[in-house]
């Protein structure tokens, strides 16, 4: 199953809107088929474990529940069975009602041994994004945050490169690549006009650039100019004039408002009903704190420089309007280590 | 040398204004004896460490050049020739004119072999406070900012207990007595009112609480009521009503003034003047801005909490009135670590 999860993970960020399952086929105590989720969510990892091999009798090790309905590819409960494969063995169940239990019901009625639960925390943690879709209807939200020793992204003059060095700002290309999106807001596009692409990092699928825009007061955005490699959406308010980037090659995504403010909630369901699973948040500061207010961030992660900026400066996180010190949004630390001159730090929503 | 370097870390915080030394004496490959600086820096670790052994033909390890000069105790490098030690062996040269080689020279005429520089760095790190104040005529400077995520002290209405844990700050008092002083600005006396002692680690020996204050307009702080524990000096413009403080036992330091602040540089050679060695300075704000403007903190050292505040907060550190980002004070990573839930991340001044 260690084995499985490993391939699972291979899809992160390349399988939306389909979960990044890994599945291994053993027979006689040798792995004799290994498959992933492929690019794009299609085949599944199971039809790929078990393309050109003779499956008679062995085990099945995969990552979530076996699909039991017809989608664009066949159930693959009915594969598994067809192939002959005498037990499987599944980490995580998959609530997707058009699932939920089925594949498992489909592989006994089949005279197949079925075993659940195995390293399931670790499957349902690697698949995080498809199960938000599917049990909260939005998708599972990283927030980044880079900033000085005292929490700044900028000076008072507006000069920020670079407050991280060059191996966590690689560190955060490769996070982009594990993620189905890039999200920021309109501000940041005006003040930095990031392109948001993974870049040296070989990646075969951009990451989709979502900018947060309520209405769309950008001018020429650098991000367009390579829209056909990687997709370029727009969550805007109606009346926004949406068309012209559309017509460029952007997609309009219409979002409620709430305030001066995209609504953060109708966005996240807006873009889960598009297909993304997993969206990386890189600021600024007037996004991150919205997102946060609403609870909808996942994970935090922050890059601390071995700088100070003072108070001055721009700080990395915007008005949040809270009140009390226990209303604060609170985050568990999961892993924190040095990348390059940084300390990057890594923390999860308290579940 | 390994051990008298542990050895003379016992004295962090206990030995000012003299050096934290170690001493180890070796005899036919046995250690016969050991010492560090007694605590108030007197007797010296040689004579800690030769104390009622006989060290005929034996090596000495000390981490730091014994002193060749009478002042309130006989000079050691004579306590190490008459107990017929045959080697010694130092880390770290002395520079305080009244060694400066002197140390080894008296120990090379009495015919001992001498051999220097053994792990010198380990041990100028050691005893950076000691050194510091011989060739910078300043105190070693840490600087603490226990903060949330995005860098903030308190909430807007200044609610700021308690951000970090219970281990975290557990870990503040554990540093507090690895130094000879505690400093605050008056700022963080009439916010916190804090008592700045350390609790619960059976420390024999309370840092100096120094609270600097230009015009000390100052309440009845709750730390004058331990004052005969922990003394209590203030840091004040001419014209201060010291007075009144002075009489309840706390000791006035007179210090210039830039602008509406205490000289911060001036300040800190008065407390090196005075025999403090390390201080650690636990903020506000404002007054950590302008150590570190002046560039007189060593050494950073952050708690980063999994919660989030929001711009509105206080932030950590006050405005620097800094213009360009590569002017920006720097720091390098020494040690990060997850101490309760909190990270503690220490970082040192660029050499």
């Amino acid at each position: 199953m260690g084995q499985a999860l490993s391939l699972g993970r291979r899809g992160l960020g390349r399988v939306w809107p389909n979960p990044n399952v890994g599945c291994v086929i053993v027979q006689g105590g040798r792995v004799i088929g290994r498959g992933w989720t492929a690019d794009g969510g299609r085949p599944h990892a199971e039809t790929q474990a078990l393309h050109g091999i003779d499956a008679q009798g062995a085990t099945a090790y995969v990552t979530l529940e076996p699909c039991a309905h017809y989608g664009q590819t066949p159930p693959c409960a009915d594969a598994l069975a067809k192939a002959g494969v005498a037990r499987v063995v599944i980490a995580a169940p998959d609530p997707d009602p058009r699932v939920d239990g089925g594949g498992v019901a489909k592989l006994r009625a089949a005279g197949i041994t079925v075993e659940t639960g195995v390293r399931r925390a670790e499957a349902e943690r690697d698949m995080a994004g498809f199960l938000s879709c599917i049990t909260r209807n939005r998708p599972f939200v990283t927030l980044k945050l880079a900033a000085s020793f005292d929490g700044r992204i900028a000076t008072a003059t507006g000069e920020s490169q670079w407050i991280t060095g060059q191996q966590a700002r690689r560190h955060v290309h490769a996070m982009r690549m594990t993620h189905d999106a890039v999200l920021v807001g309109a501000g940041t596009v005006r003040a930095d006009d990031p392109t948001l692409t993974v870049r040296n990092l070989g990646a075969v699928r951009q990451p989709v650039r979502v900018v947060a825009s309520r209405k769309l007061k950008l001018d020429a955005p650098a991000m367009m100019a390579g829209v056909e490699a990687a997709p370029v959406w727009l969550c805007h308010a109606d009346g926004a004039p949406v068309h012209s980037f559309v017509d460029q090659g952007a997609v309009s995504v219409p979002c409620k408002t709430q305030g001066q403010q995209i609504d953060p909630v109708d966005m996240m369901t807006k873009l889960a009903d598009a297909g993304l699973t997993r969206v990386y948040c890189e600021g600024g500061g007037k996004l991150a704190a919205s997102l946060l207010n609403c609870d909808l961030v996942d994970e935090v992660v922050g890059y601390t420089a071995g700088l100070v900026i003072g108070a001055e400066g721009t700080p990395g996180l915007g008005a949040m309007g809270l009140e009390r010190l226990n209303a604060a949004p609170r985050f568990t630390l999961v892993d924190s280590r040095q990348i390059g001159a940084d300390l990057m730090h890594r923390w999860a929503r308290h579940a």
